[in-house]
């Protein structure tokens, strides 16, 4: 891939602030770290609300600190009746990530933040209610019931599936989700931890920060990725025919969804872990070619272009084989970034100057206003 | 005051992207421009929708043209039953910005934008209705009250105060509507517009960008500040005491809300505008005690600190004067602003680049995962 264009727009290079949580293609090697750890190294060997507490607090939990958090976790999964009242009059048609945004922006009535002294409590209280938000929607507006919030599960993304499928899921798919939040959970100024951190630079509250942050990831060129290249694979048929596809596109110079990155340059270090999972997820699927047809994607578009894989495109299948409705893709990743979302704004509240850039004017010279009638 | 720090946080002086739409102490005088029509100038000739159609076509409209708007925007002011009742759903201690933040989002899923040709539309669409959504809720959890949102009123502004006060405004009241949505509609890359422009760079849809902005303006170091400096001066029975007060305040360090700019140096020129009209408010009521206090403050924080009142720092009297609670401030701003933000979003749009920037890394080094056993 060519040298990335650093001038001009987008912030691209720009140092816009400090953190201590995360690098990308940072610290000495080209990955991912949560305060230090590779992202590998957390997805293979904990669960999400582990990197969930280390993301909050700094350091990983001990086994004492994991049990008391998931219980905490757990008991904040119901929501409020007027928050209930509320998704019911969103109808189906409804893009679900404005629904969250809706429901996030609704508990912030409900239960605003008071203080930034409260701020952990409604993070907790936030991730734990995530699945639930979505989840009551969907199912009320697409199968008329209204869902018991209280599953039981024991992890966050089995508190998903078990209120989407109606069911607790199998222990490969709540391993699947651990794996899928933990790599989706933060990634140092992207577009929407941006957002939440010149929301934060306000002092405004938790809710709205994290509010516009949800509004961010819904765009197609960052959050929506994932649902985007669902919605260009499943068409396809058979590897030859999806390479046959991408190559038209490639030349009408369309931009394909989950390729590329605004700061790796070779290979998003979360995809070689993904990849792995929807081809296990594939060989136990009755028909594997939309793992098959994933694949042939990524040949042609690193022949091609150089361009890689991001986070995004592997996801598309996992979720997929999981069941998965796309349109609830990128709300997974609401649920998984949000931790990354708190921690900046925690941070940015620590140390704050207000972000307020400056702009190049392009516009026309002083005149004066003309009376209305000599317009 | 001090030269202006530009380095090391805030983005401060840094150049994020460009724009036409407006300049803030640059074209070659000290003071802000939309379209290269002076703010004073606007504020003196013009009606708050012929600002609004200056910052959405960058022309300013001729008679007919401003007629035909203003009929358009009339139209538009009723709300959907589903909205409304959620509207009912949120309680009379909510933070009112909360409410148009939800409220907003909320259209986002009844009115969806399916693709950026209907931009326009939706813009005028949510001028239109602010004014209605937050005095739906306000009448309706403070009074118990459904309000009739066909007011027939000619403006914007006074669409607002007929809805708040249940009868038409004074021409006064009418035309200082006018003039304050003028001053606050725009101004350049501010947190809020930031906020906007970020969302809308992830090709997100427009009610996103806009309840992202609505959640920056709500901070006391941004749109909150009218408020905060209302919530200080009224406690004072005089200007000796809000002498006395504020010294107290500065000696302890404290921030004093309505002061100080991230890039005007010397004044804003929004406030010598706001304070006549305060002025001229305080002449007319029965007792003209805030106008006094409020002078006061100018002084000494001049005085002592060579801070000047920035454009909040006098609404706070004007507003009062026109007996607007003081919790409907900051949604006054949105009101206006939301102009502004729509002007930068589908500029953002129309020549893009994902708003990315990266982090200084203050964090731990390369670290491996502990066995949970072993922490
Ligand atoms: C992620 C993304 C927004 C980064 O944007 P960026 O930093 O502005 O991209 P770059 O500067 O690296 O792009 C370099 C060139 O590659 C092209 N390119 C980048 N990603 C591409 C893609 N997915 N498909 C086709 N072309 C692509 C760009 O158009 C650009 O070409 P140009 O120089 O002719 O204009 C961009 O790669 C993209 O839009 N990807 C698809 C959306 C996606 O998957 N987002 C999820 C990110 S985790
Ligand atoms: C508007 C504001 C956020 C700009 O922030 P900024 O660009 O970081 O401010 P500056 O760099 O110009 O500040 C320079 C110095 O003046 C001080 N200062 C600025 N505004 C002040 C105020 N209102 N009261 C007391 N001191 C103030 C700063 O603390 C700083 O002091 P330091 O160097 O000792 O830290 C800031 O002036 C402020 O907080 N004002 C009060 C809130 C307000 O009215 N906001 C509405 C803006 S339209």
């Amino acid at each position: 891939m060519a040298q990335k264009k650093l001038e001009g727009a987008g912030l691209r290079g720009q140092v816009a602030g400090k953190t201590a949580i995360c690098t990308v293609a940072a610290l000495g090697h080209t990955g991912l770290t949560y305060y230090g750890y590779e992202v590998e190294d957390l997805a293979e060997n904990c669960e999400f609300e582990e990197v969930a507490y280390l993301l909050f607090n700094g350091e990983l939990p001990n086994a004492t600190q994991l049990e008391e958090y998931k219980a905490k976790l757990a008991d904040k999964r119901d929501l409020p009746t007027a928050l209930k009242e509320v998704l019911e009059r969103i109808p189906a048609s409804a893009h679900p990530m404005d629904v969250l945004r809706t429901g996030v922006s609704m508990l912030g009535n409900l239960e605003t933040e008071a203080s930034f002294a409260e701020q952990s409590e409604h993070a907790d209280r936030l991730l734990a209610a995530l699945p639930s938000i979505i989840c009551y929607w969907y199912r009320f507006s697409h199968d008329g019931v209204r869902v018991d919030l209280n599953t039981g599960a024991k992890s966050i993304g089995g508190h998903f599936l078990h209120l989407l499928h109606g069911k607790a899921p199998s222990e490969l798919h709540e391993k699947v989700m651990h794996i899928s939040l933990i790599l989706y959970a933060e990634h140092e100024f992207n577009a929407s931890t941006f957002t939440a951190r010149v929301c934060a630079s306000t002092l405004s509250d938790y809710h709205s920060c994290i509010t516009g942050a949800i509004g961010s990831l819904r765009g197609p060129l960052h959050g929506g990725a994932n649902e985007a290249a669902m919605d260009m694979i499943e068409n396809w048929k058979s590897a030859e025919e999806a390479e046959k596809e991408i190559l038209g596109k490639l030349e009408r110079k369309e931009k394909i969804m989950g390729f590329g990155h605004a700061v790796y340059t070779e290979s998003d270090p979360r995809n070689t872990v993904i990849k792995e999972w929807s081809k296990e997820l594939s060989q136990d699927a009755p028909d594997d070619t939309l793992y098959q047809v994933s694949l042939r994607c990524e040949e042609v578009m690193w022949r091609e272009k150089k361009l890689f894989c991001n986070a995004d495109f592997f996801h598309a299948s996992t979720y997929f084989y999981m069941g998965i409705p796309t349109k609830l893709f990128t709300p997974i990743f609401v649920m998984s970034r949000t931790t990354g979302w708190s921690a900046h704004v925690f941070e940015q509240r620590a140390d704050n100057r207000i972000i307020r850039p400056n702009a190049e004017y392009t516009g026309p010279g002083s005149r004066k206003v003309a009376p209305i009638s000599e317009r």
